[in-house]
């Protein structure tokens, strides 16, 4: 029996998207310009060269052209692992009773088990073109750590990956698969840094974090010649990256005469999200289509539902610079939750604005017991095992299917099933065991990152 | 840039097989049939339907029928996770500087993370049909018991299984995701049946093996009511629903005018290369064409390269039909080594008779620290880290391609890539670590097997 729309939607090769959008081309108004940390005045180009490629520091500061050739080299490698799917989630209506149809681009089948390699391969072929001959980076969840160390082998780049310490001891196979790689993988905070130091010297014993891991990450890139930091999340750059999952999303759909009422990303640093949303947001501001975004974030590290709109620093090291965006504050230590993609305190400044404009329609915040719940009902369905992160998405997407249900609409669905969870299976582990609390932070938890926040002379007080 | 062969080669929905191939309607001679373990004569259909659902039962005994439908709630399944694709592995063909052409279809793309899960959606689906209530299995590396697990989800039917005890121990994440898509894991050999208990009385503190989860997983089936037993590989069964993987490869090879002069499959009990083999033996067999097939098996357990062509249990227990088949005796323990999918003592009887008879071309055992060496080769290349099983194949497709290079003949070779090596990651630590030996046995040690091979009256003395 042939449908009208196969559980698959694929491009061919050819198809595939060879530029790059850059949403912020058509955004009314810039995200707040980064503020150097030192001087506190905005950045300039120059700031940024000694930090990034050449390349992707250009591609950071630039928000007018509108799109950015994806270089040939990128486009091969893109070619090893994309374009991946939207799949119609025929089984999890079935399973819902829904009328609503949805849909979800899959990015979970290559081996960093993420998007996060949409981004890796082109910051390390930029790295390898302009003759750069090392990067650092960071990792909580391995996620971003083990498509760096995949495009870094493929490139022949070599790669120090500073991992927060609790991770790459929770996750002992995330750190094998990364040095299966070739790089080099440091527990974060180490003695190999100042700032690492100095971190074990005020918190002997800690477990680490991302923002720590940053700043260790960063020092080694601006103190080792020819090396340079890149970073998985956050950055303007990056979201660029991300782009290529709109892109290709919107083709799919169109494929099938399709266009998502309501669009579902999960919210850590804002790739993701970024990336699927993109073209579809340009319709939105060009007034074309409205489509209702939704972000969705741990209730653990609520950075847009109960963060504050204001200049922040982008690690624990305070040796970013200042961005302005959704943040619990760089001090704020989120509790552990299973979600480490999504433990950062800080959003995406572009997201942020969007956000903050009311382009990005809405943000919820998702306790973590009703995320597990929602992504084995989608496993037992759907037949893949989502991350956690991506889970997020999966529990907001149900929770709309159900309100077409009663309210009796038809509303087509698009969420981004951003990766698999096959390195997470201590969460699964836990929560099968009934071992899974819901931490949701007070008010005076969330008091302590606030009055942290920087004072910027006239313009943050 | 346009290339005439894209990296991915898919069928549509609309092109996937409608038929399972059964590839003994078209050998020269059936294999020996099985001979009942108890009354020593070839069994009867009656003997299998105790064990077996009666519909594969059917199937295993059926030599003549070529074709057997799929039947619609299989290929519903089969659309969730299916067609997978061809690859055309252009990264590795350029880092080996080979002027072969190098193909390997990719079974991996589903959280089994294996091939194993065509045959467990048939065999769950049947068993629903036949009003079945529950069903037992055995697993050693784990693939098949997690794909079992995902169909048992998918279909609503409780399934206990039996791990062998020291993989349930090794691998905690695949016990967690077994138990994740809802399955009762049991670590093998337990004291829930009569023989675990013998097993565990005659040697405190064993490991267990695949043999004796068999033995259990097969008492627990006939001793529940409204039970059978279900098995991923060495039965006719199974490799007819394998099959769809060599019907879809041919396929995919047509599409871009191509036909393997070299197919490789790694070998355990035998289902992934039956399946890959299938319809190019067909033409092999038909004298139309002339493939030349290769087995792969682990030096530590060489069942074709070393073993005898004699009759023999399939388990550990001798609770099973005797089968004709390449053995190295149901009472040889192979080592520790890392391919878990393939540390099996015997061979399927189909692939084992046409081995005997010339039709597969060769047997190649290879020792395991080769093995990881061309994983982490194609992993850097094509970005995909495959399961030590597959990498078996993956190790004589280099090979062979080296061979091209060397006598400059531009061969077109397959290969099937069945798995993912996410959950084998301890492997790969190993290896990493330099912490890899390779076990051969030793004719003495073969020999303790050899001696256990059962009599048969009239058959085998």
């Amino acid at each position: 029996m042939s449908r009208k729309v196969p559980k698959h939607i694929y491009l061919t090769e050819d198809q595939m998207p060879k530029q790059w959008y850059n949403l912020r081309a058509d955004m009314k108004e810039a995200h707040d310009p980064y503020i150097h940390p030192g001087k506190m005045v905005p950045v300039e180009l120059d700031d940024l060269t000694p930090v990034f490629c050449t390349e992707l520091a250009k591609q950071e500061a630039d928000n007018t052209t509108r799109y950015f050739d994806i270089p040939e080299g990128v486009q091969d490698f893109y070619k090893i692992f994309r374009p991946s799917p939207v799949i119609r989630a025929y089984e999890l209506e079935k399973a819902l009773n829904t009328p609503a149809k949805i849909y979800y681009k899959f990015e979970g089948n290559n081996t960093s088990g993420s998007h996060k390699l949409n981004s890796a391969a082109a910051q390390v072929y930029y790295a390898k073109e302009q003759g750069l001959t090392s990067l650092t980076t960071e990792t909580g969840a391995g996620q971003w750590g083990t498509a760096l160390s995949m495009a870094c082998a493929f490139y022949d780049m070599p790669l120090t990956v500073f991992m927060v310490k609790i991770s790459s001891e929770q996750k002992p196979y995330r750190k094998a698969i990364i040095e299966t790689f070739g790089a080099h993988l440091i527990p974060s905070p180490s003695n190999t840094t100042q700032i690492g130091r100095k971190i074990l010297e005020d918190h002997p014993g800690t477990g680490g974090s991302l923002g720590c891991a940053i700043s260790e990450a960063i020092e080694k890139a601006v103190t080792t010649p020819g090396c340079r930091y890149v970073l998985g999340s956050v950055l303007n750059q990056v979201l660029l990256h991300q782009s290529i999952i709109g892109l290709e999303a919107k083709m799919q759909l169109e494929m099938v005469d399709e266009y998502p009422d309501i669009i579902i990303g999960c919210a850590g640093g804002g790739s993701n999200l970024g990336g699927i949303m993109a073209p579809f947001m340009q319709d939105k501001l060009a007034g074309t289509k409205n489509p209702y975004f939704i972000a969705v974030e741990p209730a653990s590290c609520p950075s847009m539902t109960r963060g504050k709109y204001a200049y922040d620093f982008c690690d624990t090291g305070h040796v970013t610079p200042l961005a302005k965006m959704y943040t619990l504050g760089a001090d704020f230590i989120p509790s552990a939750n299973h979600a480490g993609g999504l433990r950062y305190h800080g959003m995406s400044p572009m997201i942020s604005k969007l956000y903050h404009d009311g382009y990005l329609d809405e943000a919820r915040a998702i306790e973590q017991s009703k995320v597990f719940e929602a992504a084995k009902f989608f496993a037992k369905h759907e037949t893949i095992l989502p991350a956690p992160e991506s889970a997020h998405a999966i529990r907001v997407a149900i929770d709309e299917a159900i309100k077409c249900r009663e309210e009796g609409t038809a509303k087509t669905i698009l969420f981004n099933l951003t990766g698999t969870g096959y390195f997470d299976m201590q969460a699964y582990l836990d929560y099968n065991a009934g071992k899974m609390t819901d931490y949701i932070p007070t008010d005076a938890d969330l008091a302590v990152g606030f009055a942290g926040l920087p004072k910027i002379p006239g313009i943050q007080e």
